[in-house]
C-alpha cells in the first residue's frame, strides 16, 4: 500500500482544520474520500483526525478497500454513519466539521443522533474541494494525459464525420476510440449537437442525423486514471454561411481574450469578463448565457468556476476550462473550450486541438 | 407539448401529500424531477401544489426545458431554492414536503432561509421513488428495450473474448456496441472483472488482459430512452476446474430459487432468504456480501431492494434485478443477474441471454 501522495494531503486538510477549529473532519464526498484515502468505492464515509483517518465502507467492497488505502478501515453493513458514529463518540471529538453541500438532510439527521450529545457538527463545505482545486504537478500530468487521449480519439473521429451519421452514433464513435485508447470512459456524457439543436448549451446527444449545410458542436472529455478533460470543438459540414463564420471569429476572439486574462493572482470572474466583454462588443451578450468556464480534476465540475460574481483569486497549479460561446435559438450555436493550467505568468493551453472551425 | 404520461403522474403524487397533510411537495432528486415534469436537465427543482407544478432550471437551459415540459417554468441564474422561495411564500403554501434524502445539508439552509417564517418544511423521502417503483405497461416496454438491446450488444461482443484481450477493451466494446444499437450509454460503469478480480463484486474495470484459464464476470445494463437495464453473466475461459464447475451450479440454484420466490404480495427479503438459503446449504452463505437485487427504471438502483431487512411487499409491475452471487478472495466470483417484471402469478424473466456457463 502507497500512502504517498494521500498523507500529505490529509497533512494540509488537518491544518486547514485546525484554522477553523475542528476536531475532526467527516468527508462524506465520494471525490474527496478518493483525494485523501485512495479509496474509489460507490459508499464510504471518511473521518479525518488528529493526522489519523478511520474509512468506513460496506462488506462488498471489504477486499478493495484494503488494496486501495492505508487508513484503518472499518467494514460495516447499513448507514456509514453508523459506523463512523462510535468512532466519534469514542475519541471525544468534540467539533467535526462535515460536507454541508454533499451530505443529505436524512444523513445528517442520522449522524446527528449518533453524535449529538457528544459532539458539534459544523458545516465546512468545500474545505476540500479548495485544497483540490490546486493540483500537484503529479495530477496536472494526470490531467494531462487525459486531454491528449481525449484529443486523440476526437481526431480519430472528425475524420468520419459526413451527413447522415447520426448524433448518437459520432458520441458512440467517441467514447469508444476513448476507451479503446485506455480511458475508463467519457468524463461526462458526451454532446454532439448538430444544427439548431446546437443552440441548446447542454443538449443531450439525440438519434437526429447530422445534415448536409449544418453547424456541428461536440463537447467531449475523457476519464483516465480518475481525472478528467474537456473540450469543446466546432465543426460545419459544408460552406459555411458568412453570419456563422462571423459568429465563430465572435466567440473565438472572446475565447482568445479569456485565455489571455488567465493567470494566478487574477480574481477569476476577470475571465469571465474578458469573455464577456468582447461577446457584448457584438451584441452577443445575452447569447452567452453560461459562465466562462469551471475546474476540473477528480470531477468534471470543481472549483474555481469562471463566473460573473467569482471573488476566488486563480493560483497556479489550477486547471479550469474555458469555454465562451454564443447560442441563437432556431439557428445555432458556437462554444470553443480548452482545458488549461493557470501558470504564475499566465496559462499553459493543454488541449492540442486546432481550433479552426473545421470544414468538412 | 405532451403532458399525457405526466399530469397522472403528478394527480398520484398530489393524493399521497394529501394522505400525509401536505401542501406542497419540492421534488430536487433530478430522475424524480424528469419523472414528474419530462425535464432531463442536469439542474431544476420542482414545486408540486394543488394540482399544478412550477419547474424552476437555470438559463442553460431555457429553450430545452420548454420544449420538454408543460410544467409553468422559472428561468433564473443562481441557486434555485431562491427561484422556487418566492413562490412558495406568495401561494402561501404551510406545509412542504422535501426530499430528505436527496437535498444537501447546504441547500436546505439555503430553502429554509427563503421559507422557514411562513412554511413548515417536512421530510418526505422516498415519496417519488415509491411511485416510481411501480412501472407504467409503457415504462416496463422502455426497461424491455433496453433489456433486449444489452443482450444483443452482449451478444455481439461474446464472440470476440479470447485470452490476452484486455478487461477495458472488452467493457468498451461493450457500451460501444450499446451505443451503436442506439443507447444513451451504459446505464452504469460496465463490469469486466476476471480471474480473482471477479471476487470483488463491485470490481472496477481494469487494464488486466483476460488469462488463458479464468473466470470472467459481465455485469452490464444499458441505459435507453432514460430506462435502464442490468445483466450478469460468467464466461470460462478453457476448460473450467469441477470446484468452478460446482460453484457456479449453486449460483444458478440460488438464482433459480429467487425467481421462483418472487410474486406480486411477497415480502421482498423474503426473495433474497430464498437465494441466501441455497447458498448457506452449501456453505456459501458469507460468500454472499451483497442484497439478491433492486429495483430499477429511471435509474440504476430504485426501491425495492431485495434485502435481508426489507418490509416492503412487491407489486405487480415492479421491476428488480435477481442477482446472487458468491465471491471467494484469491479464487474468483460468480454471478448470476437477470432484470424481472413482478407479476400477480410470479415473474416475467425480461433477460433473454442464455444462463449457462460459457466457456470461451
Amino acid at each position: 500500500m502507497d500512502d504517498g501522495e494521500f498523507a500529505p494531503r490529509r497533512r494540509l486538510l488537518a491544518e486547514r482544520m485546525a484554522e477553523l477549529g475542528l476536531d475532526a473532519m467527516l468527508v462524506s464526498a465520494l471525490p474527496n474520500i478518493r483525494y485523501l484515502s485512495g479509496f474509489t468505492g460507490s459508499n464510504g464515509l471518511l473521518l479525518i483526525y488528529g493526522g489519523e483517518a478511520v474509512l468506513a465502507t460496506d462488506p462488498r467492497y471489504a477486499t478493495q478497500v484494503r488494496q486501495e488505502t492505508a487508513c484503518r478501515v472499518v467494514v460495516k453493513r447499513g448507514a456509514m454513519v453508523r459506523a463512523i458514529g462510535p468512532v466519534i463518540r469514542k475519541l471525544g471529538l468534540r467539533a467535526v466539521g462535515f460536507e454541508a453541500s454533499r451530505m443529505d438532510v436524512a444523513t445528517f439527521h442520522a449522524l446527528s443522533k449518533e453524535v449529538a450529545s457528544h459532539a458539534a457538527l459544523k458545516p465546512a463545505a468545500g474545505l476540500v474541494e479548495r485544497i483540490r482545486a490546486v493540483k500537484s504537478p503529479e495530477e496536472v500530468e494526470r490531467i494531462r494525459r487525459a486531454v491528449r487521449l481525449c484529443s486523440a480519439a476526437f481526431n480519430d473521429v472528425v475524420r468520419r464525420v459526413r451527413p447522415g451519421i447520426r448524433e448518437l452514433e459520432l458520441a458512440a464513435e467517441l467514447d469508444y476510440r476513448m476507451r479503446k485508447r485506455g480511458a475508463e470512459g467519457p468524463a461526462f456524457e458526451t454532446i454532439v449537437a448538430s444544427g439548431a439543436r446546437s443552440a441548446l448549451p447542454h443538449a443531450r446527444t439525440s438519434p437526429k442525423p447530422i445534415g448536409r449545410r449544418e453547424l456541428l458542436l461536440i463537447d467531449v472529455g475523457a476519464q483516465l486514471n480518475g481525472y478528467s478533460s474537456d473540450m469543446t470543438r466546432m465543426l460545419h459540414l459544408g460552406r459555411p454561411a458568412a453570419e456563422t463564420r462571423r459568429l465563430y471569429r465572435v466567440v473565438l476572439e472572446a475565447q482568445r481574450a479569456a485565455l489571455d486574462s488567465v493567470r494566478a493572482g487574477v480574481v477569476a470572474s476577470q475571465v469571465d469578463r474578458s469573455a464577456r466583454r468582447v461577446l457584448q462588443a457584438q451584441g452577443l451578450g445575452p447569447r452567452f448565457a453560461h459562465s466562462t468556464g469551471h475546474g476540473l480534476g477528480l470531477e468534471i465540475h470543481e472549483p474555481p468556476r469562471l463566473g460573473r460574481r467569482e471573488t476566488a483569486r486563480l493560483e497556479a497549479g489550477m486547471v479550469v476550462t474555458v469555454e465562451p460561446g454564443a447560442y441563437i435559438e432556431g439557428f445555432g450555436g458556437i462554444r470553443i473550450e480548452d482545458t488549461v493550467l493557470v501558470t504564475s505568468k499566465g496559462c499553459e493551453i493543454l488541449t492540442p486541438t486546432s481550433k479552426e472551425l473545421m470544414v468538412v
